[in-house]
């Protein structure tokens, strides 16, 4: 019984979610479905990218992750399926999207969709590979079809990279960006919080603002900002009960530094 | 185990819809439930029946498809379940929610919801049958009671019918009317997309703009406007990633004709 | 095959919720997960406890109801998990989330999550404790683990509870305030719909407008404002086919007086 999670920015308004689902069901009605969100912003495949990489490793070997932001769809962009070193499928356009959470678990093997007998019966239309590419090819891999019998092998360092999220060490601290906000208003910077490892007390810079590194929201008063490590394992900005979004002006993007002592 | 799909306009952030499936969960705990949407505008019937016909063809048979856009609660409007020609069922209001779906796939036998064993124990809400009669009657079904047994036959020609989304034949095309906006903003005509097999080039019309009839998005540039055969098999008209109902100020019931040469 | 809800505040565009999701499937791959709702607004514990009291009763027994509207995470506000006299249980912040539900269905035991073996492997993140506590214990319970096995006994009197939703009777009445607003507008009182039983005419007061009692909706003209018990139990104040909130410009806290003949 395998799981196949899904994320797209197709919204929650339409049936385009529900008719993938209905594909999925039809070929694999023992695969359980798992929702990661919809709410992608329309074509946005760098948000698409941050949400599938901060979810990919809570789910067990064997997952499906099926991703739709695919603004290239009728195009000659590439339709994918990888495999990653732990054992999960990525399936999706070749655009950037699966690369993110293929950063931490590297991909072993790649395909091109090539093969139409694992896509839906008939000519795919030419807007929803979601339906009529995507969908059947993750309900066959949840089935057991195997990975090579999808289509043409595609070296795995083809594959599309965003170069999205860049950081790097400085004498003292990290520099990065801003690469996500959550709807707490907290902002995701591309440091890792890794690099504060061994570290004594630090801070994070975002505009004119410099703020201590701390371990949880509550060491603050509310309403006042802090920084912290993330539970997506970044540096984060926040504001204790409150919206470092607003309060700060800040969006993704916004260079963010941390510096140690 | 069969998939019971629920499609509502009962919105995402109150506990109804988790109040349907407890009652599901509570009567047939195999079945599996799909979410189409719960975003339908309150009280909308015609939005429901677009998304319901857009989805129920990607079910596997047997489906049973539960929808409740309701605002004729309380009064004397039936409570229906229908069976289709392929196997499918539809359970809810008796007001032109279910019959798109059933212009594709024709009903085959309908019963009204009369016989209270098969609705939740004591008396029914009188304002949420969806807990109280919907849910339970399709869990009922789920679990294989027999259509016939869940109350009183009626002719499936006296079931409600929307008149909407009409559309013609013209001596050189065909015209009808947006029946449906989606999250893109794409504007989804009531012309079925069939009426162009075997013609040439084609345009459709939309209040003072022409545009020309193309198979996929990316044949135009990023900003223009175009006409093609969406993914729900309907002349769409769209906006090169952009958004057509605001590039083009239309929206719903807004004529469109389309034309060939 | 045991159902768990989830309950949060995390929105539907992060990936918070299936983050919880895939550390259920991971532990207790046979798990049904229900959503309740993921839009209670940002750390409104009143609000995520009334939704939860809403579906609560119509699950099954032995449902797990995983809730994580949680402000104080990182504090020393206490982890529990409860067992409900129906045998449904309820794991979350001990902040009065879960005790509105439990007012109906007391609880029998209730234990504090002290013992790290059934929290996710590592360090529990300092700020998501519904990915690396709560999740994890929701599955351990799901894959037959008992209560008293997941930390030490709390006496259930000393849960925290929330004085909310009060309401009293009158001599000719009772007096209560809004408790929630739903989708649609709908005022819901927490004046219990049980005290009118074997009463006659009654009406409902709410700012300077006082409304007749009604069974449903369409007993008045649509745009018309009437009071009527809701399907949550509670007296409500709703408009015919429209939006009380904004026709009376009430919302959460406006006092509500019932008065009968």
């Amino acid at each position: 019984m395998r799981v196949i999670t899904l994320l797209t920015d197709f919204g929650l308004e339409d049936g385009y979610v529900a008719a993938m689902k209905g594909v999925v069901a039809t070929l694999a009605p023992e695969a359980r479905l798992v929702d990661v969100t919809h709410l992608v912003p329309p074509q946005d495949v760098a948000s698409g990218r941050f949400r599938l990489l901060t979810i990919a490793p809570y789910f067990p070997p064997g997952t499906i992750h099926l991703a739709v932001v695919d603004p290239g769809v009728g195009t000659a962009r590439r339709a994918v399926a990888v495999r990653s070193a732990s054992g999960s499928y990525f399936v999706g356009p070749d655009n950037g999207l699966l690369l993110g959470a293929l950063e931490a678990d590297p991909p072993v093997m790649a395909v091109e969709l090539s093969d139409p007998r694992f896509w839906r019966t008939g000519t795919p239309s030419a807007t929803f590979h979601g339906r009529d590419v995507f969908a059947p090819v993750a309900a066959h891999l949840a089935r057991g079809v195997e990975l090579e019998e999808l289509g043409a092998r595609v070296a795995p360092e083809t594959l599309v990279r965003l170069e999205l999220a860049r950081w790097g060490m400085l004498p003292d601290g990290a520099a990065g960006a801003v690469q996500a906000v959550d709807r707490f208003g907290n902002l995701i910077s591309s440091v890792p919080g890794t690099v504060l490892a061994g570290r004594g007390t630090w801070s994070a810079s975002i505009g004119a603002r410099t703020l201590r590194g701390h371990r949880t929201y509550s060491e603050v008063p509310p309403g006042a900002a802090l920084a912290l490590v993330g539970s997506h394992g970044f540096v984060e900005i926040a504001v204790h009960r409150g919206d470092a979004r607003s309060a700060l002006g800040a969006g993704v993007g916004e260079p963010v530094q941390v510096r140690w002592e």
